[in-house]
């Protein structure tokens, strides 16, 4: 497929207008129409060849879905119920179709699971593969969980297992190859993302999370955010992140440790959230499928802290993943 | 400013939450609050380095004008009122603070003139620099302009001068130098071009176009998509084109006319419409300071034919803009 028009016959094709849609792919723009009584969360997340994927190790697949899977965490991390997405891909004029229509399925597969209907998008070529996908998301009008509304004294909430997408890269980067479980989970950590669409919604149901972020850069730089925003200060006990199990030998190879990778490799795309402590008495150990673990609490101050096992504290300084630190 | 919490603060202060912004920049996502009884029209437009714009010919203020302009251009062409503007871009780790700076500035200036919000996006480090800027607007229900509502017998419409931006564009690539007043519009055409919202809204306020496409790709591929999309055919009278006058000797040293521009060069950025007979005929010649100019009909089969002085008809083939034809 050589010309622009066969790639949105192709794009109609495979998808279709779903709910809300009253005009989908194909025209100059898309026609939506909301729910009454909600605010709209929208978001646009870049996925860029060389920066956030390579093309040796990512199936065009899994490009897609990661592109998608980015902008679904964002609108989880609000609370919000992603409902449509567009995307807008650039690619070389020499990328071969079978890339573009497999990216195209890994958008559809994540899509298709949540309920996102893709209603539009923009194609156009370019020197590198460039990915930029905006959801647009629903939330009862002033329910939308800020970063901002974290105080002193609430519990700070984790899901899942932090470090696994990081362990993952890193094994990569380094050459590492390993048939452990642990790295195989991991691989699929890294390369799948499982945004948090439904524990986000679960817990919006059943508690009010004060505060609430996804984490994209890691633990250190995400907690960081809230406290930044909320104007508060953080104490974490190192001995309650779910830190990823990374076996000795490979922590060995990698020079790292579980620890260090859940504090700062970035992309695990969990949600990490406050709560009061009333509530956080009352949370369950598992939500929507997820494990959840309380890892610290606000305080007042802006400090965050990093408490270790013999109970001593050292500043936690953000040192995840940012786009423009040159290292 | 070398770091992307740097760069959000500067986005932050530059674009406060506007009207319908619950929550503006610096949060996971943007939480908007829209019309109530409304669609809401969304639309996305990558402008990328090499392909829309090249570094050393066009200031940054200009290119962030139009990476915005061209969302701003699909929003009219449905109809719709713009009211939100989500930003992403990516660009080189070395490219300088202000180029990106004066990038913004560029987006602000444009979304100051229509009311136009600047609510969140997305920033990265890339290869090459990559704008990726969305808009949501909003349309009475079920008033979208779509391209698939021309009949036979409606008058089709098109706004404004075409060729302009395909003239500057080619004296650019020819290194043709001019202070012809006429290259001198045309430049501003090319590098700040006009999107024709408060076009589209006194349109839709005074008679209701059956189909509007905005002509980005060039008149003669914009009217083939009308046509598909309606599953029409159209007459056009050549000498009812507003074309550029180009001087005479610059379409020598250019070997192209003003009709070849305005058929096939696009960036025009202006509205093609059309409507009824009996609509047509109150159609005032110039609305919201913008001529408007009939050039020719809506007809019954799939052919699209340009009609020369003689009266004689020939195909009119779709040569505009396509981003992967290779040729």
């Amino acid at each position: 497929m050589t010309r622009e028009a066969d790639w949105i016959e192709f794009l109609r094709r495979r998808f279709p207008a779903g709910p809300g849609v009253r005009i989908g792919i194909g025209d100059d723009a898309a026609v939506l129409r909301a729910s009454g009584g909600r605010d709209l969360v929208v978001t646009t997340d870049l996925l860029i060849e060389g920066q956030h994927f390579l093309r040796r190790s990512h199936l065009p697949r899994a490009v897609g879905w990661k592109a998608l899977a980015r902008s679904l965490s964002d609108c989880a991390a609000m609370g919000a119920r992603p409902r449509w997405a567009l995307v807008a891909l650039a690619f070389p004029v020499s990328t071969p179709a079978i890339w573009v229509k497999e990216f195209f399925e890994g958008v559809g597969l994540l899509a298709r699971r949540f309920g996102v209907s893709v209603a539009g998008g923009d194609l156009s070529a370019a020197a590198q593969i460039v990915a930029d996908v905006q959801v647009i998301g629903e939330v009862p009008r002033g329910r939308a969980v800020l970063r901002s509304g974290a105080r002193p004294g609430d519990v700070v909430v984790v899901s899942g297992t932090l470090g696994m997408s990081g362990l993952s890269h890193l094994c990569h980067l380094r050459n590492v190859l390993s048939a452990d479980e642990v790295v195989i989970r991991a691989s699929r950590a890294y390369y799948l993302p499982e945004p948090r669409v439904e524990l986000s919604l679960a817990l919006a149901h059943r508690c009010r999370p004060t505060a609430m972020i996804d984490i994209s850069d890691g633990l250190s730089t995400d907690l960081s955010h809230i406290c930044k925003a909320s104007g508060v200060g953080a104490r974490v006990f190192q001995d309650s992140i779910p830190a990823v199990a990374v076996p000795a030998p490979i922590a060995r190879r990698l020079c790292t440790t579980g620890l260090q990778l859940a504090l700062d490799a970035g992309e695990d795309y969990e949600l990490l959230f406050t709560l009061p402590k009333a509530q956080a008495k009352r949370l369950p150990r598992t939500l929507a499928g997820v494990p959840l673990t309380p890892i610290g609490e606000i305080t007042r101050g802006r400090r965050v802290v990093l408490v270790n096992e013999a109970g001593r504290g050292r500043r936690l300084p953000p040192r995840g993943w940012d786009p423009f630190r040159r290292s």
